[in-house]
């Protein structure tokens, strides 16, 4: 049965329409560099946010109206929630979803009820997939709800709990390969650390790279040939997460020796509760070609946890748009909305005005990126201003024919060319008027 | 000529004195963990805040009253300044200075006179050295403060700001091998960017491992033993500085090769900028094995930018000497305060009160560590947190006998081990009682 | 029956004391500045992160082990917790609680039954109350939980929801004081925007006025002659709440002419949300004259929300008391712990420990800043540092006898006196020392 | 003799244009909601940062290219400035100016000789003035930047500084009186502290009152009919700033009396310093009627200091627009560019191109903003939101027509209408729209 009757299929209307139920900048087959737009921004729902997220927050509970949920039992709730998610992806065009082991299946009394769980819905959610067309972008494990993981997962003082994250993880994987999951992501949200005063930091991360060389290695095993993804976080839930920002991962990557096995998964408002821009982030997966997928969302920068909203600012999307077709796109990865209504927001209406907001916002941002790259107005500037290491003692340094005691016989008789202006104000400039004027 | 004329030499004097020219807890000779605490402590003076540093901000202009600048020319000054450094660190007792080339001599009309400046300097502080036995605990360029550097000086866009850059290092560690420096320090103030409209940061950060990948083959070459460090810090003077914190810094180390040759020089307001507590940068170059220096600060944390004040809390020094005893205490390291006095804090005798403040933070918090790992405090309690990994699954884990599916297998049938209390808050009452009750 | 059999009152054991169930620095009847410690410090426990805060966060649920929840009904619950909080109050020697509304007892399924439901639970603290001597220090509402408050209370766009936000305050009013408390708090959870597109900030300050007036309106009319407080907190849960810190609500109270009528209930990680000091906050209401209350706990300076953590920063508990003890002492306030044992700290006994912790610190900064006003460390420092206003031009200034012209002459003859330094760092370094050194 | 000699005059070019010395929205003459948007905007060049900026920062010096100061005497830099200006101006088609007293003049010898050196400069400057048309937006007193201001200005510590600041403002009031300066702004940049530890903060607030009050006995006195202007800052350069936000400096005037003398000068910038938007400011000024003028800048918000952007954001300018319309428009206020081109843009023509950019950016806000308005976009649907205050219970509670009592009686009998969706994420998509579409 359907819930959303009174919501038909969302239609491009383009940038004139005044139908809050239609995209106005997303147009699927609307070809953009080489590709529909469908293709390159392969769209993702969020399972967890969608489905599960009642609107509690820590000083309310949830206000969410989801008539799908007045089910006897939780495992009715469950199977109604999958038929939710699907009529939801087709009338919103969404090709992919995203999930935790536990958004889509309750806990049992215990591992093995809590697995047969898991099998029994995984069964539903192949048939709508079957039905739909609707592919798994990706799958993941919910390792930091439960009290077990109070003390985190993989990181946990408590090798039991190790032990049983390990299980979890396995039986995540074999469920994201079984629904034929492009990717595999890791999310460690108790992977970190409250306070100092209790905590062996280097075990600790240790243990973390046992957890991820053991993942890498089952994978091997089954024959996942999925991306493997780590999402980065600087913090909350706990005071200091491993996984802080992209140089973090990286660096905890390259000390274990595990950076060719594992991309990234950068999420808007996790980067900038690191203090980096949303663009910084996706920069850094760029020039170190660790761009695995994208977790669409936006923080405010006014409040200091993680809010995300759906993506509504046409800067914030352009840009990101910019370093993902400068790195040749998403390839396995997608723009998944980790991105949850305002609690105030509690209609079921509002979960499709807000997907639009967000598809039409990226749309939008990848035709003015498109423009950009297309006109080359940044990259004939770049190319430009760095000109210098093409020739002469720039040429030199870049290929490693000279040292100190060259560079300073040739400051001696030199000195230096004049600097000239970056034009930071000119450049912002003209990336308004793209925003503005791209057709 | 003395120009401290009414203050003697700062001597211990117990906690209970009320002279301010005294010190309370800093006493140089006294045995602390099997060393004096000068030894532990290895303070140093930074040259700059303590010399040069006039009081003015980006509202208004110097306020410091300083005598001894009254002089004729630069290079007076300059001189004039070693012979006021070296008065000041005696009657502080302060055994090591750290400093940038631009600190200890004015440019030249070019690079050849700005080098021979710098040699007319060197020999004036080498007998100032020779006559006090203070010694130099680093040296560094300041390639950062002159317009040539408007775009950064290892990752300039301009290839020949690249040599002359190159050509300063050279000179500077020249002179640190020539004073005996312990260290060579690389702080990069402007080797970030503005905007990343303008911006490529792939080319920018070959260009950095190049530089530092030249200062380790020149060192080789001029056997220069000083251990390399490099600051991080997160932002300020650019928007974002390459060297964000510990973890940025070690992903661009393992990235190129580097890792071996490099340590980290911690600073505590670097930490703060970067959402890190200062005991978080220390630990995490505890177990990366690459604590190397620290300049001894701290911010405001209601304050976004680098305040460099001196620090005078003694939760932080506690914390951060726990972490430095732990990683093996200083070895080549020091001390270093990288602190300025107030701006409000113009007279001489704040030169004095403001170091005082400093060492004496330190000192209490040297005491406090050490009794806390002489009583295993959080020691024994982590050991006892982490038990589960010396045995059964746990030890298997660690040893690398176990995959996913023995874990599985584990976790089905056996479940977890029920998780302890964190104890966070007990550990903070016991935290203070150490503070407010080491003798 | 008692639920916290292992663990015996809590007494003053001394500051060299090892057993972690005792206090360390709070010693109940010792005279500090012409009152007991439990005189001048009031301590109150927050019922609701006592007996109903279960360790849910935004990524996970509740850890709390609490075996008095094991009951049949949520009223049954509800006595049980007023049994296990006058237990753990007469345990912990606090001498008064402060609770909302719906802490005590459960909503029912409409309002009227809700009344009964208070009805029935205040019976029951009210014999606890008589059989242990405990006080209420404040009672208030909480319109922000239930889903009904989404847009606010006193300033919803819904005026249904106004009308049952006065319902709710009127009976928590007649509560408050059938119980004795001596002071009513408006925490306004929800009284705020999250976004400005959507709100007429003018109307919901005007209606939030009005619900102020009423209610010193209704108290009036039943005799309610105990403290109106206003709780100042700038963000979290909405976007931006109107009462962001003590400059605002004065703002706002003058606007209105309600100045008379409500005084400040400071919280401390309020205060820091709001990037102020927590002595910032206590200083501005101490020199306006609007010191009311305290909620004693402590943010962490790198996170950006409410993290109602314990107290045990002697540096923020030192200064805090010193503005309290300079505006006269809490008078009809207290010092009430809206603090929450960390989501690790699951045991029973972390209650214990986190109180005792709290306590200590608070004792701790009472007797420091005691001795500091006993001593006029700053006090005479200030009073030399503004002389210049107690005669000649400055005294006119402060008379109101000069003008522009006046002083215009003054200047132009007489230039000006020369500056004296600030000296922050020593009076930062005798800080210290108090702290380290009182007795 | 002019300096811009490769410079036209900067024409509308519409937003077709590559030209970069073109406005692309900006349109002096276009009339809309009315006006003209030169009447509309009133845009004006600050003083300080266009003539007096030189590029230093805390890390460097000045790398401004301005060949315009190569003169003699300070005095003859100054009158050079004033052509320079006034040329700028008339090229940018910019209407009014901004001053301090020391942007225009250097400091003589003595106060006398200061002031004469003032009056030397009006001269020019009127000359400069009759000559062009342009306007004086407003003047001000620099009170921050000399260090006889270390410790405050109206707020120091030292009578003869407060003296000294009356007779400078005395003067800055005059000057801006004879040119005719349409409102006189008060921004305290070291009004507030370091450290409470040495600051009475009663004292200081009183004082400032003082000094307000002179300043507005002695306008009466002298006859100028400007309006007085408060600018909020709440912090840098001192840790707090007393103006701390627009709360803040209600709260001060309503204490001392002075509500009906001054209005606010909303800074970008400063606003989310405070953690607000810039929005938020203007809508807080628009609800308390004191929307004065505005500086028009914008800040970083990952960067946690004082940027003075140019302002290049679409939805700042947008919402600013739209609430300064809704307050009905700048009237004797103005759009002033407190920006300053970044440290790398140091060519003379980054001052064109980024002025440029400010100066678009707003005239695009302000047909957004009209847009919305004509079209009733966000007014509707608050009109609506709050229907509920316009009838029944909701009438009554506006018009005090109820009490507790009633509204419990409401509440009992009547509950709560179901509250409706607050649709922020559709309203953020159709501002999405109307910034991308408004023609």
């Amino acid at each position: 049965m359907a819930y959303f009757e009174g919501i038909d299929k969302i239609n491009y209307e383009g940038p004139e329409s005044k139908n809050p139920l239609a995209f106005k900048y997303y147009n699927p087959e609307e070809v953009v560099m080489g590709k529909t737009m469908k293709e390159q921004c392969r769209f993702a729902m969020s399972y967890w946010h969608t489905l599960t997220y009642m609107g509690g927050d820590p000083f309310g509970v949830g206000t969410m109206f989801r008539p799908w949920d007045n089910q006897a039992t939780a495992m009715d709730i469950a199977k109604e929630r999958v038929h939710v998610a699907f009529e939801f992806m087709e009338k919103m065009q969404i090709p992919f979803f995203c999930f935790h082991d536990r958004d889509i299946a309750p806990e049992g009394k215990d591992l093995a009820e809590t697995f047969a769980n898991l099998d029994e819905i995984v069964v539903v959610i192949k048939e709508e997939m079957k039905r739909t067309g609707i592919k798994c972008l990706w799958g993941t494990t919910n390792a930091f709800g439960n009290p077990r993981f109070v003390h985190g997962a993989g990181t946990s003082c408590n090798a039991t709990v190790f032990a049983y994250a390990a299980a979890q993880i396995k039986k995540a994987m074999e469920i994201t390969k079984d629904l034929g999951g492009e990717n595999y992501v890791f999310w460690g949200g108790r992977e970190g650390y409250e306070t100092l005063l209790n905590t062996d930091t280097g075990l600790e991360l240790d243990n973390l790279a046992r957890l991820m060389r053991m993942a890498v290695e089952y994978a091997k095993e089954i024959g996942f040939t999925g991306q493997f993804l780590i999402e980065p976080k600087p913090k909350e839930p706990t005071k200091h997460q491993y996984d802080f920002d992209t140089a973090t991962v990286l660096a905890f990557l390259r000390k274990y020796d595990l950076q060719d096995y594992f991309k990234m998964n950068i999420e808007a408002n996790h980067a900038t509760l690191a203090q980096h821009t949303f663009q910084h982030e996706l920069n850094q997966c760029r020039i170190n070609g660790v761009l695995g997928s994208v977790d669409a969302n936006q923080g405010d920068p006014m409040l200091g946890w993680d809010t995300d909203q759906f993506p509504t600012n046409v800067y914030d999307t352009t840009l990101a748009m910019y370093e993902i077709l400068l790195a040749g796109g998403l390839t396995k990865g997608g723009l998944n909305f980790d991105s949850k209504v305002r609690r105030g927001s509690f209609e079921e209406s509002d979960l499709f005005y807000s997907y639009i907001a967000g598809m039409d916002t990226f749309a939008r941002g990848l035709k003015v990126a498109a423009k950009l790259i297309e006109d080359k107005v940044f990259i004939n500037f770049i190319e430009n201003r760095y000109a210098s290491y093409k020739e002469g003692i720039g040429k030199d340094i870049v290929e490693g024919k000279v040292g100190f005691k060259e560079l300073e016989a040739y400051a001696l008789n030199n000195g230096i060319t004049p600097n000239v202006s970056g034009r930071q104000e000119l450049l912002e400039s003209i990336l308004n008027q793209y925003i503005m004027e791209t057709k």
